[in-house]
């Protein structure tokens, strides 16, 4: 385990995989081989005794996965607006109490592959330091750094990955099934310990569609970074929204959609 | 354009994609460039008058996606179950009628990535065929065709693909943001169009959870093949439900996750 990895508090995987007996078929035949695949975890989010929602997900960090969801959908807005959390890992429930009685939403919106409501209305501009800037160089290096602690998906190749970073490196790392839940599970995290997201870059190995820049706005984060490809819904709200949006980081390659005046050399 | 994306009907992409300025890094330094985006896309689905859905999507095969959308979700079960469908392409919304008033379903499930409702119960074992069977060198085949179908995936990076086969080539192939609605496209597309799925083969870009497994089952389809990896759970329910699953198709290698039985050689 390397010192980034430590550091990051990233353990052994034992509840994230499972391994199965394979049939493996390459050019000089067929055998029978094990394999590890990523669990696929069911938990049913109960916002002050209502159910809310049922999150297909990897079984870690579920508290931050349901604080996480609840801030993504504009249903909790800061620490104090949360008064009891309890997680039951077995059941699957993550029952969550807040102060005040929130109008839960009743239409669904189901997504591209994320399946969240949109809810841009009341989505404005990031209000960032206009010294946060990020070497070219720094870019490549984030995204080293960020694919080595994809442990999990290096094993089993069926997970996205998440980091909040600041212009030195990586603070917080999660994976898990869905893109959505990886980035909230940050969040969740970031809340709960008390970790200003503001000023800060997301890195993310998913597609970058409108509601992840949604998402990211909501959390005041003025650059966003994909090893994937953007939609041209994203690439427009990036502007909107001041935020900066880079994707297809490969190797030493990358392209800069919107606001690339953050982006240095 | 080849004689199979000919034959498949598959066109230029015009509405699908969009150009964009783009900032590009190398490391031989940054140049601005035109680049190729997918389109992201709004379909609300009206369903006996009451709005059930968003979907965020790719533009194209909207009544493809509304039908199949439904179908998937167990709210239609086959082509005489829609009375009218009504697409309005600028609004982004597609009406249908059925005939029973169908009873829709208030809670929200939320999914790994793909917002469905796992709606597991009532789906059987699939009936197919004891002859149905697939020799591997088919399954590289198929996946080399279907490889070469996907056009807005090449040319973009953004979009999943699924195809419908038979053991002798494609028959259906669509593409779009959300790997479910590129699997919805097909399904929907077969019923309007009076083609069974069952004895058939799906194939897609994406991972395999549960969901998709689901999905495959209620439309009887017995070998499910993917690029991607499955997870834990999907690995179950192949089982369970009979279905054949292989994954991570690459080049002349792939993996056998359960029902081997039906590929040969």
């Amino acid at each position: 385990m390397s010192e980034l990895e430590t550091r990051l508090g990233l353990k052994k995987m034992e509840n994230e995989t499972d391994r199965i007996p394979v049939l493996r078929f390459t050019q000089e035949g067929k055998s029978s081989v094990e394999d590890i695949v990523v669990r696929e975890f069911s938990l049913t989010i109960v916002l002050n005794g209502q159910e809310l929602v049922t999150l297909l997900c990897s079984p870690t960090k579920l508290q931050y996965l349901a604080v996480g969801f609840l801030l993504s959908e504009g249903l909790v807005n800061g620490k104090d607006d949360i008064k009891k959390t309890v997680v039951d890992g077995q059941r699957g429930v993550a029952e969550v109490e807040t102060g005040d009685v929130i109008g839960i939403p009743s239409g669904r919106v189901l997504a591209s592959s994320g399946g969240r409501s949109l809810a841009s209305e009341g989505i404005q501009k990031v209000s960032a330091d206009p010294q946060t800037q990020l070497p070219a160089s720094q870019v490549f290096s984030l995204m080293e750094d960020f694919v080595q602690c994809s442990r999990i998906f290096k094993a089993t190749g069926g997970v996205h990955s998440a980091a909040l970073c600041d212009t030195k490196g990586i603070l917080v790392f999660s994976e898990d099934i869905g893109r959505h839940n990886a980035i909230d599970k940050i969040f969740g995290e970031c809340l709960l310990k008390d970790m200003a997201t503001d000023n800060q870059i997301i890195v993310t190995s998913g597609r970058v569609s409108s509601e992840i820049l949604v998402k990211v706005a909501r959390r005041n984060i003025p650059i966003l970074v994909s090893k994937s490809a953007p939609t041209d819904l994203g690439v427009k709200l990036a502007n909107d929204l001041g935020i900066t949006l880079i994707g297809f980081v490969r190797g030493k390659k990358m392209n800069v959609y919107a606001n690339g005046w953050r982006v240095t050399g």
